[in-house]
């Protein structure tokens, strides 16, 4: 069961210990915009009065199951995003560079088993999501800003011992990594994610009085601090946490 | 041909009489966006040091030679576009609405007959936009606000009475929609915004430094703002130019 679905039984709104706004951010290290808001929410999770919730699901389940196509099918599309991401890498002050050969990597390579490693690393951190945020981070500049491979047992070790993992830890994840019980793990948080409307992503979803709010993508920061009172910056809060 | 194009010859960067920078809008009364994106422009107008040239477009014309989809062929889209505008609606003080009947209005009904009388209330206006910025607001408001036809003789006549021009001015410019001069210019209108990279709408051009930037949709404002040297305050930067 997902783990939102267990812990609204006891803390719908908030988080167990403080009176924190629970805000849940649905992603892949496959898409760049994701790691936009992922660096984002990790900035403003010191600045606004919320609690992160990493949910690391797979795009192109969403993708295959809202039935909705990438953007890089459209000529324009594609053209536009590339400069779009261009210009908000330096806003948002996160080091995106397009993969060399992005066709080859963002669809045919893809990011099943990166994803299935995070949520390996997720599953053992039970609850503690640092692990699991340095290693999404270093997947993402493999993948989105360093033109490295992320599919390959070794490119995800590197990736984890880059974040701090000892030897035994990522040995341990990526044999977690090909399990039934977290390539189900993967799925249903994929499954939940279509269920709550999501058609890409990132998705956040922030539980304000009770009530689930939905975003999509990494623009609607402003709309979304203005729905749960509080106060948008910019994307850089804290010059200092730049990458 | 295009007026940036002509315009191109003696005022690349900036427009004529000042040193404002010049930012093209290109819009459809039949997207909601383009009606955030219309509004905020208008309000901004007064608040940067900008030249803002409406550039009144077809997006039917846009969706078939960028072979784009439009969002409510994924109903998750869909869905979510429908609690987002509702969101903005409030968020920016634009009274949107979805008509009763969506998807007969905005894809059988569409806006072509409207948006050809909004380029010839251009054409007679010859350089100014304040009727064309009045009437469209109208045309926005009928079908996006108050559920009611824009594509019949006498919709269009309502919304040019309501926007204050005469019932000379309205006949004219009824005649002149249908005139092949008319005609072609939104098919021309419509083409230079597809060979700028447009796969939708709104789409804004900024010229500054003599190369233009373009962004899509109703959210890049403040990256939008950041580009050009001016700096962004929200949606409602004169609350007092509310709706």
């Amino acid at each position: 069961m997902h783990p939102m679905l267990t812990a609204n039984k006891s803390e719908p709104l908030t988080s167990k210990m403080t009176s924190k706004k629970v805000v849940e951010l649905f992603y892949d290290v496959v898409s760049a915009y994701s790691w936009l808001s992922f660096e984002v929410m990790c900035r403003y999770r010191n600045v606004w009065n919320i609690d992160l919730k990493l949910r690391p699901a797979f795009l192109g389940g969403i993708m295959q199951g809202s039935g909705n196509k990438p953007p890089v099918l459209v000529p324009n599309k594609f053209m536009y995003m590339s400069k779009d991401l261009r210009r908000l890498s330096g806003y948002f002050g996160v080091p995106l560079q397009f993969p060399s050969d992005a066709f080859e990597v963002l669809f045919n390579k893809g990011s099943l088993s990166a994803m299935r490693f995070v949520a390996a690393i997720q599953e053992r951190e039970k609850g503690g999501d640092q692990q699991v945020e340095k290693v999404s981070r270093e997947l993402w500049r493999r993948i989105w800003s360093e033109d490295k491979d992320i599919t390959e047992p070794k490119s995800l070790s590197e990736a984890g011992r880059k974040a701090g993992l000892s030897d035994n830890e990522i040995e341990e994840a990526l044999v977690l990594s090909t399990s039934k019980e977290i390539k189900d793990k993967l799925k249903s948080t994929t499954q939940f994610a279509l269920d709550n409307g999501a058609f890409g992503f990132p998705m956040l979803v922030c539980h304000v009085d009770g009530k689930p709010e939905m975003f999509f993508g990494s623009d609607r920061f402003e709309l979304m601090a203005h729905c749960i009172g509080e106060k948008w910056v910019g994307p850089q809060p804290n010059t200092s946490a730049r990458l």
